[in-house]
């Protein structure tokens, strides 16, 4: 494992952590990610779905996405997971904040060509995306499989940032009769909907 | 209002759309984006707090973060809203999906340094991230403004996508005895947490 020196945060260093299970506690906290590329002098960034796979980030999109072709021919690119955990009030608007947990991963992700190993890393997207789901669903097709462009993003050069706990708010405004205090956010789950062509008699499963 | 041809999706052109509308419902929907440059042949994605002032996203920052002070300085940028809507399930890992809906803002963000502009600008902030909490708090210190970056990309170049409503199977999948639908995703609001130091008998307030 490597880091880059200058994916440091010169601003809060007290906020960035290089630590690998730190990191890897974040992505696995999320379903969702945002890759950063730039392309002819333009920027994108593509929120895309990802598991990870060890010490490689997996992403996977349509063979025929403009985006995902791009970023499968070499492209440098970013990709960052950012929990939003609440909203920080503070006294004054100048000390309020955020709390979240976020992880910016560095590099060239890798199109994975092999049959076999796209297979097995479509299960592990499927496991983390979706767990439990994959016992009920039948197997990738080739023609599927062919049409899917997996990318594998290693691990090795990142950052993580994080900020927790109260606000922190300047001496002279602490005497001030005003609340402070974190306003906690989770992406939560609602009840499930069924499709309207689920066939009768089949019911929704524990996994979900 | 322009819109660059190059930032249209070519996968799923249903799923695009460059309706202002659309773009401003999203934006104001949501309270943290992710934006992408590129500083010496290294993109980034940085997680940042905004708000939508008419025709323009405001983003901020403190003015001693490399990162902002680089966005400052007229690098082009790509920012990106996402909302993760639900999980769709499918009865092939093929035909799983997400729903979702993302705007992406293209185009240079310009520095605002006018103190009065500033200093409207970060009411305009505080209104949208804590709605209600401006009445609560003291007027912002020119120390402060000093030490806040506060950037205005035009809402000119932008890409709405969305997807919503149940998985689409393939017709020789429906027969399957597997369930289908979508889980719904959500972020909310959990119960606020006093700060350590709240004075006694301040109460929460009702805007929480």
């Amino acid at each position: 494992m490597t880091q880059k020196a200058d994916t440091k945060f010169e601003r809060a260093p007290d906020r960035g952590n290089h630590d690998f299970k730190l990191a890897c506690d974040i992505l696995d906290a999320g379903k969702i990610c945002h890759v950063g590329f730039t392309l002819d002098d333009q920027p994108y960034v593509v929120p895309m779905a990802y598991a990870r796979m060890g010490e490689q980030l997996l992403i996977h999109g349509s063979i025929a996405s403009r985006l995902v072709k791009n970023l499968a021919s070499g492209l440098r690119c970013c990709a960052t997971i950012t929990h939003f955990d609440g909203l920080v009030y503070a006294r004054s608007s100048f000390n309020s904040s955020m709390n979240y947990r976020s992880v910016m991963v560095f590099g060239i992700a890798r199109p994975i060509t092999d049959v076999d190993e796209k297979r097995r890393t479509i299960q592990v997207l499927v496991d983390h995306l979706m767990p439990g789901r994959r016992a009920d669903l039948r197997k990738s097709t080739k023609k599927e499989l062919n049409a899917t462009s997996v990318l594998a993003l290693p691990i090795e050069t990142y950052s993580s940032k994080c900020r927790t706990g109260p606000p922190h708010d300047s001496k002279s405004d602490l005497n001030t009769p005003v609340w402070a205090g974190v306003v906690p956010l989770e992406l939560s789950v609602g009840d499930p909907l069924d499709a309207p062509d689920v066939l009768p008699g089949v019911i929704r499963p524990d996994y979900l």
